[in-house]
């Protein structure tokens, strides 16, 4: 059977996250929903990350396998054409090796988190920020982040719902930087890593706003994760200002044969 | 009457325009709806551009008049209460002399157009860019908008329906640059004039698109411009991609007074 990885964007609101659920709509069910009127399957597409509710991305990649070859381009045409009206769209496409994972053969996961520092609700970028109505001080934010760098036990910053066998996880980047955009000063915080705990952006993005707000030390970042206890973390941020950038893999399967772009 | 100047932000999706209409929705009326919630008036707001249906703007401009006077930080606060569920939000609020006017004072409009060069279709930015399937030359749309810098007679690029007395305008910029951002490669087209023709913007980006695809040469446009001919424009782009981004007054009411962001 061969096999297509895919790349995919989409709107995070309306889908009770990227796993299949029996009674709400998901990611994972509409592209599965649309894979079904090109092939007779069953199919169970992979993803390499499972994004909560809410959480939106750009650059979430899948694979499927069809039960007869595809042009990668028809495939992604075909694939956007089944999607609608959903906010899911196939922005690359690529034929892969049988035993290439979308989850497994991935080496690194990163995200964007939008803070919108202002005190008006927003419009453009309503469900697409966290609004704070305040200023944070992004220097002690960064400055806080930096010591989560590295290789740490992140009990203190995942989900007490977290199913990973292991709180051991490595932080290759957290940024913090202040943008002005068109619709005001914000705040984005990047993570990368080879893989996330459960809520472990939305953990300490809600930790580094205390920071910011200077109701936190910067140094309170290191006393909550050497605490390794859930009740040291921050409140969570919420889902809307999350993204998922991108994945990385080793050779870009959407290299040089990307298509439906 | 005190008189405010409020900066406003909306989507134009949901709105006929601007413009203040007997039975369709309009920024305008949702605006003035709210005003009577806080004083009896009656309210005629006036704004500084009166953006078509569809058209999005981060820096629309208008005035009020109110029978009392406001804290403008308060009254922003109140307008935005009650312009839920609207996507339209006063961004900035400020009090201003009683012959200042947000239309008349108005010293230069500025606009941006967002073109979505991908095939997949829109999902973050779905209605806030044109998509157009194919890659355009930024560089020999550049070249043409050139031709249109300055003071010229503009009766090729404005609608049939324009209610201007003349048709002279003058431009101060038409930039056109290839912008990467995380949906896919963009053209941005910027553009400044003390005012504009109706659908001048969207009409110069229409001929500008045919530039980049190759079917128009960049000398097309000075001779376009030069026909002082309808016939001679190009297709007029959606109203989607095109956002207002600022109006610019001397001093701006907002630089230290500003509140509401």
């Amino acid at each position: 059977m061969p096999r297509y990885a895919l790349k995919l964007e989409y709107l995070g609101a309306p889908f009770a996250g990227w796993q299949r659920q029996a009674d709400q709509p998901s990611v994972q069910g509409a592209l599965e929903a649309a894979l079904l009127r090109l092939d007779p399957g069953p199919h169970a597409v992979a993803a390499a990350g499972r994004t909560d509710a809410g959480v939106h991305a750009w650059g979430q990649v899948a694979h499927c396998d069809m039960g007869r070859d595809w042009d990668p381009f028809r495939l992604s045409e075909a694939l956007n054409a089944h999607l609608r009206p959903h906010p899911v769209a196939v922005t690359a496409c690529a034929r892969v090796a049988d035993d290439w994972h979308a989850r497994f053969s991935a080496l690194e996961r990163g995200y964007l988190y939008r803070i919108a520092l202002r005190r008006a609700p927003l419009v453009l970028g309503a469900g697409r920020a966290w609004r704070v109505g305040r200023m944070l001080d992004a220097a002690a934010m960064a400055e806080g982040a930096a010591h989560l760098l590295g290789r740490h036990d992140f009990t203190t910053f995942r989900s007490s719902m977290c199913q990973a066998d292991s709180p051991l996880r490595t932080l290759d980047e957290l940024s913090v930087a202040r943008v002005d955009g068109p619709e005001g000063p914000e705040v984005h915080v990047r993570a990368r890593a080879r893989s996330f705990l459960h809520n472990q952006v939305r953990s300490i993005v809600g930790s580094l706003e205390r920071v910011g707000a200077g109701a936190w030390t910067p140094a309170r970042m290191a006393e909550a994760l050497a605490a390794r206890d859930r009740a040291a973390c921050g409140p969570v941020a919420p889902p809307d200002g999350l993204h998922f950038t991108h994945v990385r893999y080793d050779p870009d399967p959407f290299g040089s044969e990307a298509t439906g772009t």
